[in-house]
């Protein structure tokens, strides 16, 4: 599981800081996070091929978080995409992309699906036989979502010398694979934990950008291997926080503590700041394993 | 009169080139000519005051042309621009925007006034006391217009030293400056070229992006002293310049030529060349006066 920083800084584009996206490989799948303003530029400058992204996850329809999209989809457009293209996130995405589509009196030569969401509550809103991701409602100023990665637990591992020395037919190894025991021709019944091990284990992202400190995420959170928890403000701008619906640093730590997380990357910078690191400093007071984020930086989880 | 180019290739943003957007600044005012995606990091790169920006004049709805709009928009909001921002541009625009606006449960705190354009023919869409611009009907794939800028002829200029020898009271210098003759105490009358000369020779931009070759555009444009018209494509690429609607670098400099313009602007390029110089050499071949738009290059006039 890796992840690349296409922009992590609030607000605005900026001439050395992009607003809010980023690309998650989990699984040899690509999810693309957000799409502010220039995300596509970003994509060529991290060398993120373009063909290889065929799932969007809008959190919500602040600009800073999706003004990138429609250019995106345009210019997937213009290279000839022919592979089905989805994007998830509030409703109101399919509108206004459809009507610049229409205005330009131009459309996709590839499918685009739209996945519009409405639920205050964790749903799934992606399945596929490795990964799935759910919905975080967020409480933001807008209607707001964030995503859990999860990747499935896989098949259990063949104990290969085990199964070779019971003399077991290779047709049963899916079977095995599958956590199921086997009646030898003799009689004797294997445990199946005598002829595997277990699977590889499986690693999950939290996704959540904008919010402001809110407990009732803990929950779905519990225990992920990477949150990524907008810390957008220091604690000396605590009633900004507060005010615009968004999170110091500490509080960012806070949920990740209380959570139990492996690790959190923080990001959605304020550019007020002189330094990100700050971010990183006021954090570990309260929780250890604190990663910062910053625009083109690649994570390897 | 200045010309800065933030943008001038065609279709999409690339890590070393931006979509069509420029800045004319013209008897101190300055004037946004399209916006595509990126424009506001174009212009943090380019100091250029997003306060000074007052009117933004959009071409046409592809997205090379104006995917950055409505980003720059919500900067100004967040900047706290209080004062009348006015934009002209095809029907289509306002929803456009607002819809984005409203989605993001945002209104700006300045007065935004959209001025829709569906006419085809040429039209005055800007005029104070010093600047006049009208649209200049262009044939592309979709409703389309150009921009005429001109510089309005301004007063008269005072000869001090002879209004000074006919002891003229200092009431009627303006009178003098808008062209009056005078009649003296002892019933002599001087006529107004012994009093002023000429007034500062006046300017004008053209702005012609996207079209097609169309012969009809000359009058409009005759005898400009810049004419910034499209070459997305070379003469070997004239098949295709036709069937998307676009023009070739000889193209043109056809029209610069029949219009007898003093300088020639080329932009909006195809980045399928490895050189811009190429588009320069093939213009040269029909027309002398020919400069190469580049983005953050400065042209002065």
């Amino acid at each position: 599981m890796n992840l690349t920083i296409l922009g992590c800084y609030a607000a605005t584009p900026r001439t050395f800081t992009n607003p809010t996206s980023q690309v998650l490989e989990i699984r040899n799948r690509l999810f693309l996070i957000d799409c502010g303003e220039g995300t596509q530029v970003q994509l060529r400058k991290n060398k993120i091929r373009f063909s290889k992204i065929n799932h969007i996850f809008i959190s919500h329809l602040h600009g800073d978080h999706f003004y990138g999209l429609v250019g995106l989809v345009s210019t997937f457009m213009l290279l000839n995409r022919t592979t089905d293209l989805h994007i998830y996130g509030p409703k109101g995405i399919k509108e206004v992309i459809t009507l610049q589509l229409r205005l330009s009196n131009s459309w996709t030569n590839y499918g685009l699906f739209f996945h519009e969401l409405e639920s205050d509550k964790s749903e799934i809103v992606f399945e596929d036989e490795k990964v799935v991701v759910k919905t975080i409602p967020l409480k933001h100023r807008i209607y707001t979502n964030g995503y859990l990665f999860q990747e499935k637990i896989g098949d259990r591992k063949l104990n290969l010398d085990a199964v070779q020395n019971y003399e077991i037919d290779k047709c049963y190894y899916q079977k095995i694979k599958n956590g199921k025991d086997i009646a030898l021709e003799d009689g004797r019944v294997i445990e199946n934990d005598k002829l595997t091990f277990d699977p590889i284990p499986t690693k999950s992202y939290a996704f959540c950008s904008d919010t402001v400190y809110d407990e009732s995420i803990i929950p779905l959170i519990k225990e992920v291997d990477v949150l990524y928890h907008e810390s957008t403000f220091l604690q000396s701008e605590e009633v900004l926080a507060g005010k615009t619906m968004h999170c110091t640093a500490k509080e960012a730590a806070t949920i990740a503590l209380k959570a139990n997380v492996k690790q959190l990357v923080l990001g959605h910078y304020s550019t007020r700041y002189e330094s990100i690191q700050l971010f990183k400093e006021e954090a570990e007071t309260i929780f250890s394993e604190v990663l910062l984020a910053d625009d083109g930086k690649t994570f390897e989880f």
